[in-house]
């Protein structure tokens, strides 16, 4: 039993390794921040709705998480790895109190979307994104892309939930 | 221009005064509570995003607003009152932290969606509803209509943003 488990073990870090020398490799290859090319996709405000979230503390927003067609099924399927096109939108506002709702309620409770802060996308090409499991990256602020050192983080960021083909978002149903 | 201000005030009352009596004659003339018939409607899930918002207190959620499809377009055109046939779906989730994503950020800060609550809706229909602005209530506990007496509050809670056809939610561009 114990020879299995140090097999695993093993086998678990050497998966790693080869993960990580390939996204070396991928930056070694090119610039020094994994380049993705994800163009603002069309009619994504249209999109269904995964979930919901607020984060605090720098960013202090309120975020809806939505996916064009082929996102949205593979989530209700429970598919994994996500199929090439999928797409997952990120769109936050500033998190504020709602005073006008708060008087209904009688008591501070309330808070609103206000101003948009970005939009985030992650974009599968299994091809394309090999390097990064398979998604691209991109951030918009006021609709022009961000710089792509900006993005260098995210994939690392996202390697927690790769048992979730990278996605942190859960289906809210 | 005391005068003009006592009138003012006046005709305010007066409105107030009538819509309070229309009101009481809708309640009077058949049951204790308006008595609304909105059916869950197929399909709102599917929805396209007004806004999210986070309620804390004893409801502490969070929660998505979604229209149908003439909702949407009001929305968009800034159109008041809304169109018959308009709908607006209120889903919400328990608040709940998200210790995977903590853990990402290194710091408390991350709060998702947890179980389904309850999902509430407003029906447009100018003619079935005028006693209450034109909008039919209704919530859905587990996908079963609640009792008519519990919302016979709905409608006095929403008379503040009359304004906004009764409205709470903007839209989140």
């Amino acid at each position: 039993m114990k020879l299995i488990g140090y097999t695993l073990a093993g086998i678990g870090l050497l998966a790693a390794g080869l993960m990580y020398m390939r996204f070396a490799q991928a930056r070694a290859d090119g610039a020094s921040a994994p380049v993705f090319d994800v163009k603002l996709p069309a009619g994504y405000r249209d999109w269904k709705l995964i979930s919901v979230a607020h984060e605090e503390g720098n960013l202090n927003d309120l975020r809806a998480v939505l996916g064009n067609d082929i996102a949205i099924k593979a989530y209700r399927d429970g598919k994994l790895p996500f199929p090439d096109g999928a797409i997952i939108a990120r769109l936050a506002w500033k998190y504020i109190p709602s005073e006008e709702n708060n008087k209904v309620f009688g008591r501070e409770q309330s808070f609103v979307t206000g101003d948009a802060t970005n939009v985030q996308f992650m974009v599968k090409d299994s091809k394309k994104y090999a390097a990064t499991g398979g998604w691209g990256f991109a951030q918009f602020d006021n609709g022009n892309p961000v710089d792509a050192t900006a993005l260098a983080a995210c994939f690392t960021c996202h390697v927690p939930v790769k048992a979730r083909d990278y996605l942190f978002t859960k289906y809210a149903p």
